[in-house]
Order: structure tokens, then C-alpha cells, then sequence
């Protein structure tokens, strides 16, 4: 019996911004052959500072333009806020055949996976601190989290400031609030999830300041690694593994410069042209 | 001949978040009769690192709301990013019977009157910056301008850490790589514009790091003396000065809690309850 060709799958990445590059980055590097689709809904980022309903609003648009527009059969909601916020939203919005997969989850089991003690710590937005979906997603792997909103990081990789001694600073008061937080809680927390797209540019810092021994989770690795479970359980085999030119396509809602400009430093590789669309608003 | 009794009039106050409660606070300072109608377009902000186009859309919609649905005849701009992007599409997207205002141009004016060497230095969000507004109203004022975009002042305001060593230390580069940049163009900077509403709460920080004798200039100051010039000349006398307590009305696209919270910091007294508004979108 012969195994069915290989046919490639489209997904379709969307983030509030160009941050969900390091998430398809990821993914390019779990399934190279796929078609993959990337929307940043640049001209209303950042959703970190809005509420659940825009936010929802927001990200139906993009899955809707993702799933109708470019054809894709997986969705992978590369921001964090949009996964914390709005994930229900956007399945709701997109045929129940589409696969939808957040960052939140899969960073949760990552965390249970890493975690000795069973308390991790969460770094994140605004939004996606007080929505607590990582925390509620790690005590459904029986864990405790303690989370902190970190405003600061997006401004500063956004400044390019990923290696200067301003973010260290920043980063050693975060890291001492949020350790002099957690002790005050009893947790004692040998994990951190890296809960927002943009902190993977920071990782080295983070490492150099983080107490020894602390395990970082990158929740774009762990989105990507849920995908190519999922995947995998769609073809009953793994997709071949074969090195690959990915077709990528990049469609943002304002900011094509900055999105061209920036982007490259967290996919990895040059992005080409972006693509404006008008989701209306 | 009595003098006609004076009617308060009703002034719009538009800003993309809540920077712009800065301007109201000025502007209260000066006309504390009036009825004041401000609408922050949070949903949708920040509007620094957006394109014109998006800009343009969007504060139209604001403009309209406050003269459309809260009888506005004044309208103050208090966002430097809008001023500079927007200031003839919010002109056209209302009556011409209603005064608009900016802060650009009054921001100029005051820095034409502050300076000696007729060399200026604006700080500013990347958009006001790579509109070059100031520089052109500087211009059209027989001054040279050299203006750097800033985008870290904002979010460290919004992080609280108006009086903070980290703030001190970025405002420190910033100042380093403006005089360098500016002495490198042959330029006697002794005048600096704060082109960004949140920056006043920065001010005495800026002014221990500035350069001794810079004059600094606060666009909002200037923008409330723009709009007391109109008021003068539209009733032919200036309007009284008595005390009193103005009528205030507050308007949010969303993030209302976050408004709440943090707008009586920049309007210098409580921030009462604020109307959410959808503008669409």
C-alpha cells in the first residue's frame, strides 16, 4: 500500500502586529513544505492595551480574511493576547473543519513539562496578564503561575534596544518584582513562559538575568509544536521532513514599512513585499 | 451699550488616548467656563506608528462625533501625531463654521518667540517625526528644526515612571544622539518643543537633563493660548476670567478602566466617569 502524497497544508498566521513572526519562524522550521499565510493587523496594534470585545472583533476579521481569502485549513494565533482573549471568537468565526491553535495553551503544557516544582512564572502584556489565561490554562496542568504584565518590552525590541543595558535594567526590576511577588505567595517557581511574541528577541537578556536554573519557555516553539501534532494526527504519518522552500505570503493593515523594516529580525529572514488589506475600521 | 452676556461655548478636545487630557488641562486653565467634550480614541491608539491614510480615517470620525453629537464649535487637536497627519482631513470632515486647532502650529509660534539662535530642537512620537511637521511650521516661522522621534517616553509615562533612574537614563541617550546629530548639522540648539502630549509629565526630568539655558516648550501650553487668540477675536473681548468649575465630559473608544486610571495624572484632577463610544471599526 502506498502512503497518499504529501499535500502541502495551508496556515494562516495571524498576529496584531509583526511579533508573530518569531511564532511562524517556528513553524517554517516544523513544516518548511506548507504554504503558510501571515496576517499582522497593524493599523489597530497593540491589542495588549484593549478590552476582550475589540479585541475579538479584531481577530474575527483577520481569521476570516486568513481562512475565505487565502484558503487556510490552520490557524495559528501567533499573539498572545488575541489567544488569551479571543481564541473562542475566532473559532466561532471560522468554519468548524479549520483547525485553530493558540500560543497559551500549548506554553502551559510546555511549562508542566519543564516544571519541577509545579510553579511557573508568566511574563506578558497587559491584556493578557489581567485576562489570567495562562494562569488558568496552568492549573488545568496542575500548575500555579504567577503572572506579570511587562509594558516595557514590546517598546524596547521595538526600539531595537534587544541588547542594551536600559532593557537589562528594566528587565532586573521586573524580574525583582516579580520574584519578591512570588516568594510572597510561597511559589517557588523554577519556570518562566514567555508570554508574548515579541520577548523571544530578548531571550538572551532574559537567561543573564533570570535566577539560575530557571527554565524558559518560548510559547511560539510550543504553538509551533502543537501544530505539528495536530498535523500529523490530520495525515496519520508526520509530514515529510524534507528541507524546503516555504511559500510564504505577508498582508498587513497599515505600517507595510515598519512591518518590512522590523519584520526580518524576528522571522529570521528577509521578509519580502507586504501586502496591504483593508479590513475595514 | 451693555456687553452681550457671555455664552460659554462648547469645545471638542479630541486625542488619540488620553495624553490629550494634558491640553484640556491647559485649556480649562484659561476658559474654565466652557463646556468641554473630550474623546480619546482608545480602541484604536497609539497613533504614532501609523500611516497618514489610517490617521486621517480615524480622527475624522472622532472630529464628527464631538461637533455632530456634542454641539462642538471649537475643536482642539490635542494629539501632535493627529495634528500633524490629519489637521486638513478633520477640517474637511466638519462644518466650516468650527474653529480647528492643532498643536503644530502654536507649538512653532512659541518656539519662534523662545528662541535666539532660531534653532530648535522637537522630541516627538515616529510619525509626528517622519511628517515633518514641525520642521515645516518651524520653517514657515524663519526657524530650523531638528526633530528626533522618542518612542520609549511614551510607554515609560504610561508605566508610571515619570520619575524614574530608567526614564532619566533613556531621556539621557536621546538627549546624547540629539545634540550630536544636531551640532553635526551645524546647529545652535536653544530651544526644545515636547511634540508629544505625554511628555509635560516628563518635564522636570527633561529639564535636569536638557542642556542648561534650553528653553522648553510645552505644545499644549501653546495650543490653549492658540485657542484663547480665537475666542477673543470670534467675541470681540476676551471671556471673562472668574473661577469657575467647568463642565467636563469624557469619551473613550474602549480601554475606559485604563482611562480612568490614568487620566487625572495628566489633567492634573479626577478623571470622572468616561462614556464609551463605537466609532466603528
Amino acid at each position: 500500500m502506498q502512503t497518499p502524497a504529501f499535500v502541502p497544508p495551508t496556515i494562516g498566521v495571524f498576529d496584531s502586529g509583526f511579533g508573530g513572526l518569531t511564532v511562524l519562524r517556528a513553524l517554517i522550521a516544523r513544516v518548511p513544505q506548507a504554504r503558510f499565510s501571515f496576517i499582522g493587523d497593524t493599523a489597530r496594534l497593540p491589542y495588549g492595551s484593549k478590552s476582550r470585545r475589540t479585541i475579538a472583533r479584531y481577530a474575527a476579521q483577520s481569521a476570516r480574511f486568513l481562512v475565505e481569502e487565502q484558503g487556510a485549513k490552520y490557524l495559528v494565533i501567533a499573539c498572545n493576547t488575541a489567544s488569551a482573549l479571543a481564541l473562542d471568537a475566532i473559532k466561532d468565526a471560522v468554519p468548524s473543519s479549520v483547525s485553530v491553535i493558540g500560543v497559551i495553551s500549548p506554553g502551559a503544557e510546555a511549562a508542566r513539562n519543564a516544571s519541577k516544582t509545579g510553579d511557573v512564572l508568566v511574563i506578558a502584556t497587559d491584556a493578557t496578564v489581567q485576562s489570567h489565561a495562562y494562569a488558568i490554562a496552568c492549573r488545568a496542568h496542575g500548575l500555579r503561575a504567577f503572572e506579570k504584565a511587562c509594558p516595557l518590552l514590546v517598546p524596547l525590541v521595538e526600539e531595537g534596544w534587544t541588547d542594551h543595558p536600559v532593557t537589562a535594567e528594566v528587565i532586573r526590576i521586573y524580574f525583582d518584582e516579580l520574584n519578591a511577588d512570588a516568594a510572597a505567595q510561597g511559589l517557588h517557581p523554577d519556570t518562566l513562559v514567555l508570554g508574548c511574541t515579541h520577548y523571544p528577541l530578548l531571550r538572551p537578556i532574559i537567561e543573564r538575568v533570570a535566577p539560575a536554573n530557571m527554565r524558559v519557555i518560548d510559547s511560539a516553539e510550543s504553538a509551533a509544536d502543537a501544530l505539528l501534532r495536530q498535523l500529523r494526527f490530520d495525515l496519520g504519518a508526520p509530514p515529510p521532513s524534507t528541507p524546503s522552500d516555504p511559500v510564504l505570503q505577508f498582508f498587513a493593515t497599515d505600517s507595510v514599512e515598519k512591518f518590512e523594516r522590523l519584520g526580518s529580525q524576528f522571522l529570521g529572514r528577509p521578509v519580502g513585499s507586504v501586502g496591504l488589506v483593508d479590513l475595514g475600521g
